[in-house]
């Protein structure tokens, strides 16, 4: 019965229309063109490679798609059991009309064809949004991104910080801002005016948040103007090659910009918290970062106190920092629990920290799902995956539980799939 | 089935008469007066604020208790999925006779009237101890509590010491102190003659338990005489403005004083670890306190090696401490599970933590619940939802996965409840 | 229909013969003597010191074996909840033939008499291999253990490396190496020549894997040949009161060198993190281990990255790690899941922790579970524990949840419990 209940909350909330408010989408190329674009999503190459597929094999210059999807599917046999591989069998079956219980040496050509079939259709990217549901998919965009040629009602600008917080000591990343923001970068004013000239583009292109991924051992601070000035003189003559210290003095300096742009500008600053870049440089592409989970959520109370003006959807990058974003977002008007993230990102741990979120954090402030996808193509097994959690908690802590109708329950799982998108990032 | 035999295990488990180990009620004014005492209990207060109520509209001043909830009722639809409010709604429908699916504009003064015609009849205090099945309800007493005018069999005092510990540089913490204590405090014998002269005044009005709150930094050590003596003598010069070492030093040595103090009075000694006060000051009365979860409980290895004679019953407030605690609980004679605390007091992480302990701990060592309860209102709905918890793990690991009998599983039940309760704080 | 489902999940599971990847069996005396070599087991012995059982009771000299065993099931009433003690009563049910629904002081010399008539038969050590489905156990060996006079592919050889990075400073240590190894220790370069040589003795020995315990604020880095020369050199003048840095940066600079050899010699080099000694100086004969549950594989990385070669099998003592040990994995080639450690080797965390591993780590990584038993009679309840656990992830995350066919998880559950200690080990 309880098996039955959850299929039927399923059931009703796959009717949902959805906004997806975090993606790495290209909207300029947004749909898959060779099945090649979804198997080299960094879970499977990453998960072959860990499973014991060589990086030189998969990462050769100039292979061919449909020979880079060969090579992958040799690897395939040791990952069936990943919820990762699982939304690729999905999208198969619910998109491509492929339906297989493994994916092999003697079936993937057929896959490839009917995915090929489906991809070289003029209208596919329509119709992989309208399969999906998707009414609207949020961009990760670079800092000078024109915002220029899409839609950006369907494909939703979101300013990405991580070059101006952790590379500006970069000469790239301080000419590309010099470029695209029209001022030269002298003083510590020059900086804060380019930022707010880069909000002021964004907002004429309708952004809808201000985004960035911290490591655990960031913990921003209010730093004074004078050391922001010096760190920055200092990190103008020695580039690169500037002490850390004088980097991070800026970093935060610059990140409170951000802040205070975002009050401006009337914008949700998505912090995604937790991520240690390059910890395996030997892996894949996109698959070399991890984390140390002891990161905590105080490292951002002088931040959540300084702005009470900012919304601050908030992702962790693993599941034992959960209870504390309960916690935190319990507490803090402005701290909003914000999807399952990354190495979070699978069944137990979605369902467990939802679970936390659901029992104890004000409904109109947890944000259930993005999909973090590359590739329109993984919006639907991805938000399914969730979906299938979420039915699963309304099902046995609210219907079974607290006794609450069917149609209760449903009414809070479309806040969370879709009504707190528009609450918090459409106000 | 397994449903039906979770209520029944529930069924019985509601039929035992419970002491109440930990809680905040005032004994003079044990039960609420009007419905804004249970409104205004801070979980309601801190959920509605961080939905969106501004704490101006619920902390004016000379606020009507009418008012008060009028407004809070404004907020409670966005917390209507929570744990917490749930205990609203059972009280209601157990306490007051009101059964409502939903709180809001609709029907609050509905209940405010009928939770109003109890208040108001003369022996409501009986009455609400009956339904809820209390026996007995233990308090938080400050150190220079006269624990005089209340029957201390029901309302068992417990000596609370935190201001001792973390403000004893404060002049009106150590005024406090020579008053209720009758002593000067010139040299640190005195300050131990005045907290010996605390236990004395409590064990002859029944105290069961020293208790104190310890934030996540906290690494209590064996601090020798001297340098204790230099702290105590500086702090004593420079009151507040003594320095943070100093003011730990001599916090460090009053902690070990009340320890030596359990041991001569036969006391056990309740620490409530991890929280950080004032994390966010701009919250509403008593919703300030978060915590960083990067706590362990290797920081009292010391104490507990140092005092084998004195029983430790350990509040975790994150769950990811809870594996700590079992393990602590598992090897350490003296050290004791005790209850779910305040952002662990949820039924997603009481049931996880309950099935570690009571799988793990030996059955004599794990202190079910406590309510910590500011009004007598609250121990029904809050020990009902522990003791769903505790049904749902008897039921799933004892009687199905074990193959226990009902009745075996219900004795460890009671003996969580309540025979633990008698074997540790009345020997 | 799902409890129906693991039964018979279970039930194929049961039937397969076991390789144990890490015991501390003594291949002289692999099997119990006396019920006191069951009932003296740690887990009895700490469990019961903590429920109250006073330890000069249970570690009075020329105790005898059934005097122990007597005054141990005094306590065993305070620990019966325990999934530790449910492997006695399950080993006294399969392998000694007597249901008990509990051990007291009524049914002891009972189960204690029909226990002796099993060991005191000439064929028991083969008997409870056999009724445990036991081909092979792998055995913690001192380095200088020479390894003769067992049967090496029943008893299968695994040098233990903890002596030679935490306690190379202690004079026996060193003589022992000398002695084992032949080798003089006067230079770095004759530290490394003793080493080797114990690889060489180990591999002559069909030595299948080098292993160590670590504690948590282990973090070993490559120390340069000359730093780890002077440390040496003082580490040798001093010897114990070397200071704490020389120790660690010679113990680093040997734990480099096993990794090294592991090289060299094709080894998996098992790694169990997070332990810190001697918590509790009081506690009993091997319940004195606790741990800091703040420890992270970022601790590793550098390892990780530097010996691409080496199959590290990880095995994490604390539960909030074990998401780190997933997504490390998931990730790095070289990193393996390996079994439930100690504190978190009962049900909920077993249960819990493999769930995520089974869902996110490919299946060729995952090694399902070792006994770390002392006396063969463990195996079978300790697998069973773990199978049960197995039966019901397979049940209801992959035939249920994703659709799985019975034979397909049971093809995955023989592989976590057998396939992977064959491919990981015997290659």
């Amino acid at each position: 019965m309880s098996e039955n209940l959850q299929q039927r909350l399923f059931a009703e909330l796959d009717q949902l229309v959805l906004i997806d408010p975090h993606t790495h989408i290209n909207p300029h190329r947004p749909a898959s063109e060779t099945l090649a674009d979804i198997l080299g999503y960094h879970y499977y190459t990453e998960l072959s490679h860990s499973a014991g597929l060589s990086r030189a094999l998969i990462e050769a210059p100039n292979l061919a798609p449909k020979e880079k999807v060969g090579r992958l599917v040799e690897a395939l046999g040791h990952i069936d059991n990943t919820a990762q591989l699982s939304w690729l069998l999905e999208a198969a079956s619910k998109l491509f009309g492929i339906d297989l219980e493994r994916l092999d040496a003697s079936n993937w050509e057929q896959l490839y064809d009917a995915a090929q079939a489906k991809f070289s259709a003029p209208n596919w990217e329509q119709e992989v949004l309208q399969l999906s549901k998707l009414e609207a998919v949020f961009l990760t965009n670079d800092f000078d991104d024109p915002l220029a040629g899409f839609d950006t009602q369907r494909y939703v600008p979101c300013l990405r910080t991580d070059e101006l917080v952790f590379h500006f000591s970069k000469a790239t990343v301080r000419q590309r801002l010099m470029q695209c923001a029209g001022v030269e970068l002298r003083t510590l004013e020059d900086v804060g005016q380019a930022i707010t000239q880069r909000f002021e583009h964004f907002t004429a292109h309708g952004v809808r948040a201000c985004a960035i991924s911290l490591p655990p051992f960031f913990k921003p601070t209010c730093v004074s103007q004078v050391a922001a000035q010096q760190a920055f003189e200092r990190v103008l003559r020695e580039g690169e090659a500037a002490s850390a210290d004088d980097k991070q003095t800026l970093g935060y300096w610059v990140f409170w910009q951000l802040a205070k742009n975002c009050v401006t500008f009337s914008l949700p600053f998505d912090l995604m918290i937790g991520v240690n870049r390059a910890v395996y440089p030997g892996g894949v592409f996109q698959g070399q970062d991890l984390y140390d989970s002891r990161v905590s959520l105080i490292q951002y109370a002088e931040l959540f106190n300084a702005f009470p003006e900012v919304t601050f959807p908030i992702s962790v990058l693993a599941s034992v920092t959960n209870q504390e974003l309960v916690s935190y977002a319990w507490i803090f008007p402005n701290v909003v629990c914000n999807g399952h993230w990354w190495y979070s990102n699978t069944p137990s741990f979605i369902s467990r920290d939802l679970h936390a979120r659901l029992e104890a954090v004000p409904r109109n402030k947890i944000i259930g799902y993005y999909s973090d996808m590359y590739k329109l193509e993984f919006a639907l097994p991805k938000f399914a995956m969730f979906k299938r959690c979420l039915a699963n908690v309304l099902a046995s802590h609210f219907v079974i539980g607290m006794g609450w109708s069917e149609s209760r329950a449903l009414e809070l799982g479309r806040q969370v799939l879709r009504g707190n998108v528009e609450s918090i990032f459409y106000r």
